[in-house]
Order: structure tokens, then C-alpha cells, then sequence
């Protein structure tokens, strides 16, 4: 294992990358998917079968756990990665975009920001500092700027003020941060859907130099065109040898949408919390499992998958359990979904590296064009 | 593998037994418990995960699946195995503990029950035949004959008239089960907590004939003296050479307290349930999980079991995730429970082999004498 952080393109084909992220508890393969794991754990999910499905890194929500358990309890207990039995890299968010969605009585001032904790009321704030201090007691390998991020659309002018103090905000992070060899620091890109403060964003963020940096500020409402269009000129205003982390992202489709425009990490609630309300995502679509037509259907859920889902169950099955309530339905479904997410990043990795991203990308739109197999 | 099934009796120590049930789908060691899979799932539980804490043999419930997904269905399925992927034998219990106690609008007569679906409203009808056709429909390695349950207390001549339309059924079903090699037909014992009645069914049962025989009627909440009490006298009354199935029980000590008297099998939700409810059964007692006094202790539940919850986490991290509500609370609790039960049958095998079994007995209660570990 390396003692530093850092990143190595192995190829690219059109602005697509694929390379490698080094850190000392692990490897990244980029383009890289990271689950979810907000109150430290994966919905549903042993961190052992997280790994089986080909996950590198986890994502972990330092709003919710400052709250509960707490940042201080876990550090006493010997870190996030032992509290939660994941050995490989863990990245932290910053907090900075839970409080604005989830906590009460929300204050922000060019110091930070006070609330109260949607969980039991108590009183808390955040500050660059206290997230950079919040995010070292969990142990963290790739820690986020503290940053402010508001829903689109928005007016421009608040978009340019919040993103001005997201960047002084940086400073301070940065500052705060201070030297950790194998620990890494992402700056986050704001600025909404308007180039020009997206540039103006990058450029600061250069200028105080990170290991790697976020785009930010996106799948806020935007909408994937708008949110496209935003990620056809964000990418190559980054260093080009620092990864590149789009935050929050998001459906199949977008995914291999920031992959082509050149984005290297990504992160989304969605296939596991789709799994708990019995959406499966596969290669020719969302399917809703709680549908009649499954009722009676001994086929797999996606006979080219090899989750234990798809291996070992049938859509009858699984629409049974669902349909039951059983836990074993959020189970096998969110264990399915992060099987396909990561078997599309894999087969992404695969074909940038050959050359024939297109094609993966024609082959992709195409099965979801054909829709689900059809009902027997 | 055999195809038949068969009992073999390797050891006695005082009245406890142990021995080796043969299946075509497998041996089961007794004493064994039998996690129950109501609703074709081990709630909370992959398949594979329960057969990892040596469990041999599962039981499934005949009112649930008949309701939902229907016992035609799964048998279109290929079965109950497949449909929930458990390769190892399937005991079925009969359907009518659960109408007594789950349906509406019960009208039981001398035919059998109908009833209302306690899941949607609809109709439906057990017999002694129906219920036969039902668990070979799913196909039941180890198939119970339908009988009635009266909870208890109840007046002498409820239980008496209730014991005796039982062995009707018991003779009904008997009739309809026919002879299907390689499965198990068990008669069911009743006659409460009254000796002469269960000495009257016992007689009744062993003139039918079956494959073992169950002890049914108890754990309804007579209490665990009284449940002894019957136990004293019950297993003797069957005969030596089938295995002794005692229902719905129960806790450890009284599953100790049933070996001891002669019992070889049993079957209960508590271990399952109280996973999913925070209570963790371990050699030194119950521990609920939710206790504040967990919140930083980085101990694990139980130091010498081999199980996921105590291998690889700690009691902190475990009463976090009950606490926040998350499903591997469930899922590492559960798997525990089921642990600390077959590890607790293990333990009985071995020390009846040994002729130790009064040894571990006094183990057993001494080391519950002491209650949980010392909080840090």
C-alpha cells in the first residue's frame, strides 16, 4: 500500500477517463461509484457483500453521524472504518449540504452555520474548521471542503454570492485541514448551471490547490440536460491529473452521461434506496417489482447478473417478499441494484480503456430502449 | 443422500438424546432448533447465512404461505425450496395453530376451519385434506397433521374435546397424507397440561402410526413450570425409536429444560424476532441493545461467539444502528440470536455424547447466574 494519495490516469477515449486512485487503505478504480453508507452502514447491506459487488470507496455523511453517534465517540472508538467494519478508503462530505436539506432552524453566517438536529433538537454548528476537525475524528481518507449549496433553479446573484463563500469557505478548509500524508482534500466547484462562475469557481480552487476536486451545486433540480450542459465545460476547467468527483449523481443514464464528459467519481442514495422501495435498475430499465406481472415469473431479475438475487431468485420471489414486507426484500434488491451500478461502471472502465466508449454508450441507451423482458 | 426418512438414536444421557434424522435432503442433527421462515424468508436472514450458524432444517408456515403467495403458485414455482432457496429439509406446520390465533371470522367445525385472510379479507378453508395437499404443494420434507390448539388455561373438557377431534384429524390426515417416500408424516400430541389426556392422545397417535411425533398444545401460557411439568411425563408416552418434536419453544432455558426431558426438536420466532426488536440472547442472558449503557463500550456482545455481530463489530456500533433504526440492526442481531441458539443445540450433542450433559446444564445456568458483562 502507498503511503500518499494519489491519482494515475491510464487512459482516456473522448474526455472519458479511467485510471486509478492510490490511497493507503486501498485502491480506486475510476470511474468509481461509491455507495452510500450515511449513518455508517449501507442500507441493508454487510460492508462484506458492499465489497463483493466490486465497490472501492464508500461515502459517509458527516450531518448524520456529528449527530448520532457522534464524531467524538466514533474517533474514541477507534475510527469510522473500524466502527463500521469497512477496511477499504471512506470519503466524508462535509456536512455542509445535509444541514441546508435536513436540519431545523438553520442560521448561516460567514462563520458558518447553526441548527438544530433534525434527530432530537439539540443545538449544533458547522464551521469549515469543525467539519475539518469532524471528519479527522472519523478518519476519513478523502475529506470535502465545507461548502454552501443551493437548490437550482436560483437567482444568479445568490448563486454567485454562495458559491464567493463557498470558495472562502475553501481557504479556511484547506487552512484547517493542514498537512495529512495519505489523507486527501477535495475542493468543491460552485457556481449553478452559469460557465461563468463555474470558471471563476475552478480558477479559486486552483489557486489554493487540492488533491482532487468536486463539482458540486448539480442534481440539486436542475435536470440532467441543464445539468449536462453544465458538465460539457465544468470538467475541463479542473486540473486535468487530480480526480474529478461529481457529487450527489445520480440515475444510470446520468452517470454514463458524466462519465463521457470526463468525470472520475460519483456518489447516490439511489440504488440503495431504490432497493428499499422495490425498484430494481437494470440493463434494460428500471423495473417496479411490486407489479402483478412478476407475481407468477420464475425468471431472474436480469439473467446476466450475478448478485444473489438474480443467481438465486425469481422475480415471483422477490415480488412476494416485497409485497410481504419481509427485510429480505430490501436485501436482495439493494444488493442488486449496487451489483448493476457497479458492474456499469466496471464495464465503462473496460471500454474506455479499449477505446470503444461509443459503442458501450450506443449499447447502453440501446437495451434501455428495449424496455423489460416481456411479461410471460 | 437416503431415500427415506429415518431416525438414528447415537447417544442417551438420563433422559436427553441425541441422534441424526435422515432426509433425501439432508441430516438433521438432534436435539435440533428450527428457525422459523414464515413467510418463505428467515426474516432478516439470507438463506445461506442461516445454514452458516448450522442450522439443518427449517420451518415453514402453512396459513401464511397458503395466503400469500398461495400454495398453487409455489408450486408452479417448483416448490418452497427453490422459491426461497433453501436446499436443506422443510418441516410445515399444519396451518391450524396460526388460523386459531391469526385469522377472523374462525368457524370450526368437525370438517375443519374456514376462515377469513387476516392480509386481505378473503375466504378460505382447512381441512385435515386440505391442509395435506397444501404442504405437499409446498413441498414439505417434514409434513404435521392438522390439528386444533386451545390456549391455555382452559376447562378440562374444552382441552379433552378439542384433544380428541384432533386425533380425527390427526386419523384424516394420516388418509390423505397416503405414502410418499422420503417424506415425513408427524402426529401431534395435545391433552394440555392434564397427564391422562396426553396419555390418551400418545395411545391414539402411536395406533395411527407416523414418522415422529410432536408435542403441541404447550408454550400457549401455562408457563414454563407447567410446560415442565407435562414434560416429565409427555416424551415418554411416544415412541423411543421417532424423533420428538416440541412446538413453539421457546427460550433457551426452556429449550434446555425440553432436551433434558427427552425432546429432540423444537422450533420457535423468539430468537429471530427479538433480533429485530434489539434483544440479543447470549451464555450470560439476555442484553437489550437499545441500553445507553452500550452507547461507547467497543466490546463485542458476546467474546466468544463466531458470529458476524460479535466477530466484527462492536456493542457501540450495534446499539447505534438499532438506535437510528437501520436494517443490518436486524440483520447482525438476528444473525447473532441464531447463532447462540445453534451453538446452544451444538453444545447439548456434544455434552449428551459425552455423557456431560448435566455438566453443561449446570454451565448453562450458572454462567446465566451471572448476568451480562461488567459495564465499562
Amino acid at each position: 500500500m502507498p503511503d500518499r494519495f494519489s491519482f494515475a490516469l491510464h487512459a482516456t477515449d473522448g474526455k472519458a477517463r479511467t485510471g486509478v486512485i492510490s490511497t493507503p487503505r486501498g485502491q480506486i478504480r475510476t470511474p468509481a461509484f461509491m455507495p452510500v453508507g450515511t449513518a455508517a452502514t449501507v442500507k441493508a447491506m454487510m460492508p462484506e457483500s458492499v465489497a463483493a459487488t466490486g465497490a472501492d470507496i464508500l461515502l459517509g455523511n458527516t450531518y448524520h453521524l456529528m449527530l448520532r453517534p457522534g464524531a467524538e465517540r466514533i474517533d474514541r472508538l477507534g475510527g469510522l472504518h473500524r466502527f463500521m467494519n469497512w477496511s477499504g478508503p471512506i470519503l466524508t462530505d462535509s456536512g455542509g449540504f445535509q444541514v441546508m436539506s435536513l436540519a431545523e432552524l438553520r442560521k448561516l453566517t460567514e462563520e458558518g452555520v447553526t441548527f438544530r438536529s433534525h434527530v432530537d433538537g439539540s443545538r449544533h454548528s458547522l464551521t469549515p474548521e469543525r467539519s475539518m476537525e469532524i471528519q479527522k475524528l472519523l478518519g476519513s481518507d478523502i475529506v470535502m471542503c465545507f461548502d454552501e449549496c443551493p437548490a437550482l433553479p436560483a437567482d444568479e446573484a445568490v448563486v454567485a454570492r454562495s458559491m464567493r463563500l463557498s470558495m472562502r469557505w475553501a481557504e479556511r478548509s484547506k487552512a484547517a485541514f493542514g498537512d495529512r500524508p495519505g489523507h486527501a482534500l477535495f475542493g468543491i466547484q460552485q457556481g449553478g448551471v452559469t460557465p461563468e462562475l463555474r470558471a471563476e469557481s475552478a480558477e479559486k480552487l486552483k489557486e489554493i490547490g487540492f488533491d482532487g476536486y468536486a463539482i458540486g451545486g448539480l442534481a440539486v433540480g436542475e435536470g440532467q440536460e441543464a445539468m449536462f450542459g453544465v458538465l460539457d465545460v465544468a470538467p475541463d476547467m479542473l486540473p486535468e491529473d487530480r480526480p474529478r468527483y461529481l457529487m450527489g449523481v445520480g440515475k444510470p443514464d446520468d452517470i454514463v452521461g458524466a462519465v463521457k464528459r470526463g468525470v472520475d467519481m460519483m456518489d447516490c442514495v439511489l440504488p440503495t434506496r431504490s432497493g428499499r422501495t422495490g425498484q430494481a435498475w437494470t440493463r434494460r430499465g428500471p423495473v417496479a417489482i411490486k407489479n402483478a406481472r412478476h407475481a407468477d415469473d420464475p425468471r431472474p431479475l436480469d439473467e446476466e447478473c450475478a448478485c444473489p438475487a438474480c443467481r438465486s431468485y425469481s422475480r415471483a420471489y422477490l415480488h412476494h417478499v416485497f409485497r410481504s414486507g419481509e427485510i429480505i426484500s430490501s436485501m436482495l434488491l439493494t444488493w442488486h441494484n449496487l451489483q448493476y451500478y457497479q458492474d456499469l461502471m466496471a464495464g465503462m472502465r473496460a471500454a474506455i480503456a479499449a477505446g470503444e466508449f461509443a459503442t458501450f454508450e450506443a449499447e447502453f441507451h440501446a437495451l434501455r430502449a428495449e424496455g423489460d423482458i416481456e411479461r410471460l
